[in-house]
């Protein structure tokens, strides 16, 4: 298929920051594109070649907006599936495979595919309603603390709470959900894996992930991450075993734990660019964008190396803050070195909103730590 | 004033590949752009806020359009000036300023100023008409062979050519125009420079152009340019002297020839992102895109270094292909390391048109020329 025509056209569910970054690689490949997002004032809307305003979850909209596409792509898990496996059915390609996205939206499934793959990952219980966590802590079967986590659905740090005492639970949603034992560990990697359908696999070197301890958002994502060789290694190994299992087109990336004994565990993955691989645009030969587009369009995958050090900066809205947003200092950071800004045209802000992101660059890793450090201390993400 | 919101209107004159490229750069910071240009198959048409299609030649059009926006740039020369300087009269902050545009648009003024300012340059002679040429030839005061150029409007290698005898002066157009000596050269050598309008000024490493022999487009541009240091300190100051003379805001791009006594003379210059800074997308730690959106908008400037070093080949439509454009080949680029074909998105090729460029970065310039030599002889751009 000649991709480089507008005989052939891109479809991609949902039209935020990952879409517009995803953008500017079929604008520069000259991809026709559609887009289908809920809002009109989706980051996508314009850059796209075609934008349909319309519900994720809904299967007719999902279905019409799949069919007049060649391929079908996702920067967001939260999509009617059931219209995928039937456009898939009808001879659609959509990327990621609905078989392996199944398995991922479903934070249960997705837990209980790596046992059942002998993918290790943090022990967990699954539960069909909050009452049966009770019944099980009444019963001793489970121990504070625990993380829980809504089997679907969670965004942005909602979703996922420590809980540590029965008091905790009060504000949580009654549905599906796990219980996952809470692991000490002393850092949190990630590896994205491209795949295209030719089999070819790629990894992107492990990042080490900085979160922010209340807001459950990753604050700094550092390439490559300050760990032994040995244990990138692991990494590495662990992330192509989920690959390799899940059998995906496009990209993967896959979250972990490092526990204190240097175990690696499978935290959870995403089948899409990714904010763990923001910095790949400017660190790397070539960013996540483009090789997720490489990958579903079963073109030759590229160097995954990095040109020079990477770090990114989560931009988010501030605390008290809700309205128009204001990048406050924006001018100040972009005097610092190998500094670049991305805002994401998010009109409005709220506390912890993903409003941008900010990625630092520099032959030395510790000065660009260094530099990311005065970045967040610097810029702030205000109302008017 | 807060540029990263929608009361600021950034005008961009012409929507082309520059344009298409700049409007990466701007949704990246979020600036609200207009773009005005006569095709309603502009590369710009999507991806800028609004667009307007007109002639960037009439007043009328372009001061309706500059009326509207609160600063204007350019990604080509031949546009109105007229309506320019009415609309920096007017306030309207246009960049480049329209005294260095006016300067730079007739080829003729613009050496008359680097004589006048003591910048090295080709010697020449002007002529209103063709007929001059002809006088001068038949009184001695010209001698063959000399570089025909038109005063204004050349484009893609028209308005230049080499004379070599009278019949080469059969087809070329009746207007002002200069002859200039032939320079027997090493190398053609480019520096871009960045001025705000603090008068902050960083320039960009010497990069070194291979021209094809025959459509006198650049093949090759490679950098760093593989010179001698102080040809390339040389080369850098006289790049200065001319931003320094014009006062421009924005990019200057300045062409220069090194000749065979290392001697450095100016041959023009571009008062924008220019052909010759296409691989700092991916070799720099700012792009000359972004650069240029931080001088018009009088931000701090950014790092000019390279990560590694970058070569771009053009992608120039194949001599006996005139239609819709094709690719050939473009899958197996892709398999090399460190390439990126950028598609400008022309639907129709002609024999040597513009239709995209392809870059190649390696830490190493001798495997990057290597590859790059392998891209060229790869990709056609052809006709369906």
């Amino acid at each position: 298929m000649n991709y480089f025509s507008s005989d052939f056209i891109l479809g991609i569910l949902g039209g935020g920051q990952l879409g517009k970054m995803l953008l500017y690689e079929t604008r520069k490949l000259d991809i026709y594109t559609h887009v289908l997002d809920p809002s009109n004032e989706a980051p996508c809307k314009i850059a796209c070649n075609k934008f349909f305003k319309g519900d994720l979850l809904d299967f007719d909209t999902v279905y019409k907006f799949g069919k007049n596409v060649d391929i079908l792509t996702i920067e967001i898990e939260n999509v009617n599936i059931e219209a995928l496996e039937k456009l898939e059915d009808e001879g659609v390609q959509v990327y990621p495979p609905t078989k392996a996205l199944r398995t991922i939206q479903n934070k249960a499934t997705q837990k209980l595919f790596y046992t059942d793959h002998n993918i290790p990952t943090a022990p967990f219980s699954r539960f069909a309603y909050k009452s049966e966590i009770e019944d099980s802590i009444a019963n001793g079967g489970l121990q504070f603390p625990f993380v829980w986590k809504a089997a679907q659905f969670g965004y942005d740090g909602q979703g996922v709470k420590v809980v540590r005492s029965v008091k905790d639970l009060d504000d949580l949603p009654n549905g599906e959900c796990i219980a996952e034992d809470m692991i000490p560990f002393k850092n949190e990697l990630a590896v994205i894996v491209a795949r295209n359908l030719n089999g070819d696999v790629v990894t992107y070197p492990v990042v080490e992930m900085e979160f922010h301890p209340e807001a459950n958002q990753v604050e700094y994502v550092i390439c490559p991450a300050r760990i032994d060789e040995a244990v990138a290694k692991k990494a590495t190994e662990i992330a192509l075993k989920v690959s390799n299992e899940m059998k995906h087109v496009g990209l993967l990336a896959v979250e972990m734990f490092q526990t204190k004994e240097d175990k690696i565990l499978v935290n959870e993955v995403a089948p899409r660019p990714h904010n763990s691989g923001h910095h790949t645009i400017e660190s790397s030969y070539t960013n996540q964008f483009e090789q997720h587009i490489r990958a579903i369009l079963n073109l030759p995958l590229g160097n995954t190396e990095s040109k020079v050090a990477g770090i990114m900066v989560n931009l988010v809205g501030a605390e008290g803050h809700t309205g128009d947003v204001v990048y406050e200092n924006i001018e100040d950071i972009l005097k610092l070195n190998g500094v670049t800004p991305h805002v994401y045209g998010k009109k409005q802000t709220r506390p912890f909103r993903k409003m941008g992101h900010v990625t630092i660059v520099n032959k030395d890793i510790d000065t660009a730590r260094k530099i990311a450090q005065r970045v967040k201390e610097t810029i702030k993400v205000i109302s008017k």
